[in-house]
């Protein structure tokens, strides 16, 4: 591979701009327009319908966004078609502004104006392409040619918005600014704010697009904060950053960015749009959440967030995709497993202010996920903690620790020799035809106890069909059995293990034994026995920890 | 959503840590790790096979790399078993280093000795957690106790390699590093290395997981550079970063991180590990690639690589996947496709030095990825550049910039309608359709032509069946066949346009001829024709306009 035919294509600000580095995390929310329904669908090889797009729009409101860019209505038929119904059709809420991109090109920016007639309020994005290659190889002019295309398209957005009566406000791009020298940026940026001339009444939006990402996140960040420096008008002036993806870095672009004193960010959902995607709102969003900063956005439904998407777009949600993949919760590892249980443990017992749970960022009831079908998942990298706790969430079953780790090899075997994930429903029936009630080759037909000082039983039992009764002693009525059992086969072996909880999440009134057993190896065997009677399902835990030896 | 819930969980190293950010990029290739087999392996539904791992390992070994965990040996038979496949079947080439992971706690690090026996060279990863959330939650233990697990474990392994003639490599990783204050985290790894005492020839190796993503990626940065700055015998470790990504910023906290002072990346193709994955290998390589930079990796094969890494993991690569994914080079916009085709022209014309092309930010071909299928795609959001790209690069047909637009609305139209994407082989015929030798209602029988001073023809002709003969002059041949016609039918346009060149793509040596005409209201109409003759090719394209009118 010829990495030699490659160069750094950006380039650096002219002054070093690190203040932004002091700085550790994003305080607050900044102003989140979506770009879905222009950058995200310009980007899927089957474009939104009209239909479509107006429920993408629905969903767009509903999540929170405040301003959502509705496409390029001078370039195609459908994106017209879409503003005029959401006009016409009274679509947009009072508190969200609708956006609409133009080219700085005179037939385009007067065809966008006639587009958008009628809406309640609007935010005009006017761009050009100023980065070095663009203005060499596209559109082979000067620095000066290029500043005023942007210079004109500008005048002509203040031109024909004061001809109209609509409520208007201006956004210029210098397209591909991560291409462009900042000290040119900074020059036609300025040039189209002299235009503009933005008040605190009537602010102007210049938007610093990520169009290729060509450097990594902390010289973009470098750059925003040069050109948040410079820009005339600043405090009039909302900084807004459109990262791209190609390095894989526009969540951090966006982060350094806002640090960087950038005010508003254009995204999509899941991070769709050109080639690598736009960033991801999601991600950003839910970043801020995450470290206790209200993101202003609502993804509690994500799993109806994630399907209405992908009905849309006809892409898929990545099972990586943070906060909304499927798999970003799960915990297959042993020892993940176990370190969650105990911090969903330490919760009930401490209830702390903040969730600090280990391998979980956030508490996936957050965004509508639930523990069972999402969080432990058991296969052969398992344990037994991932086991031992869904059998006890989900099954109420409290097993001893170390019989935990017997259920965790048995569901490990099975998962490795089938070579598949173990649903919780499995992991209930292998522990049921595993440890529960198991009466081969031993069973028990009659018990009779009798209390003097100590405890006397008479138990008639059965090995492999051959019937007999034996009696013994023993502190405690399972003890007696136990002895009783061991007369009766000449077995060698420890009871070193009982505990028995009632079976909360059964109809009936059941209780659960779990006996486990020492052999003359020091090794342990386990079983468990259920019933309504509590000597029963101790004696039947008994006899299945024999069966198991 | 209650963002109160949460709260910041990383910690500040006690001084600043930012000489990292003067850096602008990285300069050299770190020492590679995949964890793929490990740490992507356990975060799969259905972990892989021994054969596919075999499988796996084969493949990261041609892709380059040169340390690759192959398990935790004492957790699961399968990764034992493929441990002892590697060795017993002699095939770890002399080059690479096998990495085998172990908890800090006797039993499994004997038990992973013994898996890794015979190995010509391994890396032993020890780790052991040291967040406080798991200090507290998971193991209830002190500072000084979690030292003592970490300090313990690396002097059996010191031990046991002692013990032994194997060639071992150790390290050791303070798991849960981005919840633990840098402080502590530092305590541990310098005790640790006060073990070892790593020297030049015996060098140990520090990791530093971002087991959980907590924090923005230049805090993260700092907390390494923290860490190199004060690790022992900093000279003799090799500092290794183990990103993951539940904050989508896996790629920045590894490439802030190289700025910070580390010497090595471990992580996996594609991102596959743990919930959000771990950081994407190959996004980190072909970054530094298309910045001039050797990655020491070869992923010039990526189709291939993709489809054995779906095979092998069930995973999907994202379409989205920076230079792997099926959509990251696809310019669906009519802007961008403009762009593509007028920078690949600036190629053929400058021959430059280095790759600048709008909108690719690297070669696609140098991936394995072709244009044809990849780059220009034609859906509704498309235009002239895209369509007339398509035709000229692989139709050979070199349509003039007014009419490309013609065919790029015609496209449009047909996509916009249908409601899909147009694969090149459908542009072309629609071109054929729309464009070429059209002769209804209006078609040519015969022509004769007189030469002396200008030209004169006579030509017979028919519309909509009905045959006329007309004669005319012209100033040249198909000047005259025009006026002929128009006297004919007393029609009204003017000639406008007349090109034409060989089809080299053709097997005959055919020519294609394209004409426009202007009718009365100023608009134009287009045709083309093709012909081994050149005149009868320009006689069609005059002829299928007039029927385009």
């Amino acid at each position: 591979m010829n990495y030699k035919k490659y160069v750094r294509q950006y380039f650096m600000p002219p002054v070093k701009c690190m203040k932004w580095a002091e700085k550790e995390y994003v305080e607050k929310a900044p102003i989140w327009c979506s770009v879905d329904l222009r950058d995200g669908n310009q980007a899927l090889v089957i474009p939104m319908s009209l239909e479509q797009k107006i429920e993408f729009f629905k969903l767009l409101v509903k999540i929170g966004f405040k301003e959502i860019e509705v496409g390029f209505p001078a370039a195609s038929e459908t994106e017209y078609e879409f503003l005029r119904a959401l006009i016409e059709q009274n679509l947009i809420p009072e508190d969200v502004t609708i956006q609409v991109l133009t080219q700085a090109r005179e037939h385009i920016i007067r065809k966008t104006f006639e587009a958008v007639k009628g809406a309640p309020r609007a935010i005009i994005h006017v761009y050009n392409s100023t980065s070095l290659s663009q203005r060499e190889q596209v559109f082979r002019k000067s620095k000066e040619e290029i500043r005023k295309i942007a210079v004109d398209g500008a005048a002509l957005l203040k031109k024909l918005a004061d001809e109209t009566d609509g409520n208007f406000l201006f956004e210029y791009s210098p397209e591909s600014f991560t291409g462009t020298e900042p000290e040119y940026a900074l020059e036609v940026c300025n040039a189209v704010l002299d235009v503009w001339k933005p008040t605190p009444d009537q602010k102007a939006i210049i938007n610093l697009p990520v169009t290729v990402e060509h450097s990594m996140p902390h010289v973009y960040a470098s750059q925003v904060e040069y050109m948040c420096d410079n820009l005339n008008y600043r405090e009039n002036v909302i900084v807004s950053l459109h990262p791209h993806n190609d390095r894989g870095c526009g969540v951090a672009d966006s982060e350094l960015g806002l640090l960087a004193g950038a005010d508003r960010i254009e995204g999509t959902l899941f991070g769709n749009g050109e080639r690598t995607g736009n960033v991801d709102i999601i991600t950003l969003a839910m970043n801020m959440y995450a470290q206790g900063v209200d993101p202003e956005l609502d993804f509690s439904d994500m799993p109806g967030i994630c399907e209405k998407y992908e009905k849309f777009t006809g892409m898929n949600v990545d099972p990586r995709s943070p906060y909304s993949g499927s798999l970003v919760f799960a915990a297959f590892s042993g020892s993940h497993q176990d370190a969650i249980a105990k911090g969903m443990h330490w919760i009930e017992e401490k209830d702390p202010d903040h969730w600090t749970v280990p391998y979980l960022p956030i508490d996936p009831r957050d965004v509508g996920r639930s523990y069972d079908a999402n969080v432990i998942r058991i296969n052969s990298q398992s344990g037994k903690g991932g086991v031992g706790y869904i059998l006890e969430t989900k099954y109420g079953l409290n097993l001893p620790p170390k019989m935990r780790e017997a259920m965790g090899y048995a569901a490990k075997a099975v998962s490795d020799h089938t070579h598949k994930e173990l649903h919780p429903d499995e992991i209930f029936e292998l522990f049921k035809e595993t440890f529960e009630n198991v009466k081969k080759p031993l069973d028990i037909q009659k018990v009779h106890f009798q209390q003097n000082g100590h405890i006397t039983t008479q138990v008639t039992s059965s090995f492999e069909g051959r019937v007999i009764t034996t009696e013994a002693d023993g502190n405690g009525r399972l003890d007696a059995v136990s002895n009783a059992l061991k007369k009766a086969y000449d077995m060698q072996y420890t009871l070193v293990s009982y505990t028995e909880h009632a079976l909360e999440m059964s109809t009936s009134s059941k209780a659960i034994a779990y006996v486990g057993i020492q052999k003359p190896d020091g090794s342990l065997s386990w079983g468990a026995g259920v019933d309504s009677d509590i000597i029963r399902a101790s004696i039947d835990a008994l006899v299945t920890a024999i069966n198991n030896r």
